[in-house]
């Protein structure tokens, strides 16, 4: 493999950095973007991999972690609480689009990684997808429920989004993020209906 | 262990997000932070890791990636063209508090890890060395010499500081990395002396 063939793909994900989440930073501060929101999720699969429902591939997991949101750079960002039946459609161009960037094999490597993180079925697609839910809701929690009260979503919007993801991913992280949650309503951070 | 002890780390490096480069974006824009830099870094582990002038362990270099940079917290970043002698004092007390705040094991691992990077004698630290070094390097090369230009940077600082670790790590990166800049000499964005 020559390095001028891997340049086109490392120069385009640098958008990544310009696709703005709902979400923003503990410091309830600017919206966060989906690149440094990956590297976030990289970290939470380090420290939390032990604890994973399964037992899972770190490996796997953290360039599930760091490659589950390219697709963003085509299809924006969606907010959890308004997927639309398209995203799917359009993430899946946007992955064939990004890989076929790549030399055939690493390109071919990419996208299988990222369809078996959206399949959401190994071990490893459901510990990362369980501390991708988690980790805007706890910024949430952290900043006095920020994208919450701007969106108007209610603790019963949270917990069908969340808990199962949470659940299934680190089953033990769940008592504690419902606790927390339940502190976040009785706080008037969070809408209890 | 316990999901709550490993929370206070996973808040504490958000703050990684708000700690800003000299670099700018590819598209010239804002300048970039440490931690979605961190997450372009383990983008460029998983493509280049291949191209490795020592066979480089892919889960060490990756941890690498994403740990390398925490330290800047603390510490703050330092433009690659005005080290001082006590950065690197200032980053060894924030490499302390923050694996501090993680489960004895888990912070001691993540201690050996980041101590690995700065010292640079492994397969794995000299990978992702060098990448360090080429990432902002090509932002300027793509932002027509961005940086460079504010800063006065001319072509013999910019080989004093990048070809040794760049030919170190990757070997068959230097000299595409090498036309690239002395492209950038004949187009006006890096000066020549």
């Amino acid at each position: 493999m020559k390095p001028e063939e891997l340049l086109p793909f490392l120069k385009e994900v640098d958008r990544l950095k310009t696709v703005d989440r709902q979400c923003v930073l503990h410091n309830g501060g600017r919206r966060e973007n989906s690149a440094e929101h990956s590297w976030h999720l990289a970290i939470a699969v380090l420290l939390f991999h032990s604890l994973s429902a399964e037992k899972a591939d770190l490996l796997k997991a953290l360039k599930m972690a760091i490659l589950h949101d390219i697709v963003e750079i085509d299809a924006g960002d969606t907010f959890v609480y308004a997927v639309s039946s398209d995203t799917n459609a359009k993430e899946l161009e946007a992955i064939k689009r990004l890989s076929g960037l790549l030399p055939a094999e690493l390109g071919k490597d990419l996208q299988a990684i990222w369809l078996e993180f959206e399949e959401g079925q190994t071990p490893e697609a459901k510990l990362v997808k369980g501390l991708d839910r988690f980790l805007p809701a706890y910024s949430n929690i952290l900043n006095q429920g920020n994208t919450w009260k701007k969106h108007g979503i209610t603790l019963s919007q949270v917990l069908e989004k969340n808990q199962k993801p949470v659940e299934t991913g680190v089953p033990s992280l769940w008592p504690v993020f419902q606790k927390m949650l339940n502190d976040a309503v009785s706080q008037g951070h969070l809408k209890n209906n």
